[in-house]
């Protein structure tokens, strides 16, 4: 594999990317992780054409690029999930925490409707004015039901399963 | 929300995105789809303690930048599925084609082994030295039991089910 200046190999140069979309939503802060919260793609109007017969899918991923996590933010590499501190100390990459080295969001939405470049969707936990990077319909090779996860997960599903009691 | 000098929202403004590791894999060609195959992940060195954790989970989506996907084929916006014309031809974001404004990959992967900054996984459908930009425990919550899809999906799903018996 070839190298570049610092040694690396050269896949790892920088990766640009234009955004496809963006945001539209009025929830302000923890409002975007309400259940059931409507939002909306506003697409390049070029791109319209793109997401011809995504109707047809019950639902999809929106991967999107969370603008608002500062530089600095980008160089934690371990985390308590949540912050917090009853919980382990992990590497980000363990946790679906914002702060990572690419701060890219992957939510799986419900789409409720299609009007040219305009999507509306049922919740992405993503604020207004969020860059989309991409839409991919999912499907059930996207799922597995032998996911096993840490105990620490299992505990968080289990307080927010008696919060909505 | 402010514009750019073309227009565009400011947060349509390009990304730049430092790959996490790269992909290393001795399958060339179709042999990267193969069911059960094994790739590595290596990291950055400094990413090491990023995954500590991840093991504990069984299974992780990985983003990965299908760096061999040309130029002229991120301007595609309608396609067949797996090129095929006797299936719709349709929007790329209803489907899963790499032809793709962003071709980023989605794909859900088994964890095997995680040593350091080396990882061992299973599916994980792309080709040696690929970019990858992020890592993500799978966990219930990416997950519906409720998806719908289209009649050309499930005729592909039915094919495949066909041939592997």
């Amino acid at each position: 594999m070839e190298k570049d200046e610092e040694g690396y190999p050269l896949s790892w140069s920088r990766i640009l990317i234009d955004p496809i979309g963006v945001v539209q939503t009025k929830a302000v802060g923890p409002e975007i992780r309400q259940k059931g919260a409507l939002s909306t793609i506003i697409l390049r109007q070029e791109l319209a054409a793109a997401v011809e017969g995504l109707d047809e899918f019950s639902h999809a991923f929106i991967l999107f690029w969370m603008h608002e996590i500062p530089p600095a933010e980008r160089r934690i590499v371990k985390t308590h999930p949540r912050g917090r501190r009853d919980l382990p100390f992990l590497g980000v990459f363990a946790t679906r925490t914002p702060h990572r080295p690419n701060p890219i969001g992957l939510t799986l939405v419900e789409i409720v409707k299609v009007e040219g470049h305009v999507l509306t969707v049922r919740n992405l936990d993503a604020f207004d004015g969020t860059p989309v990077l991409d839409i991919k319909p999912f499907d059930p090779w996207d799922a597995t039901d032998q996911a096993r996860v840490p105990a620490w997960w299992r505990r968080l599903e289990l307080e927010r399963a008696a919060r909505s009691e």
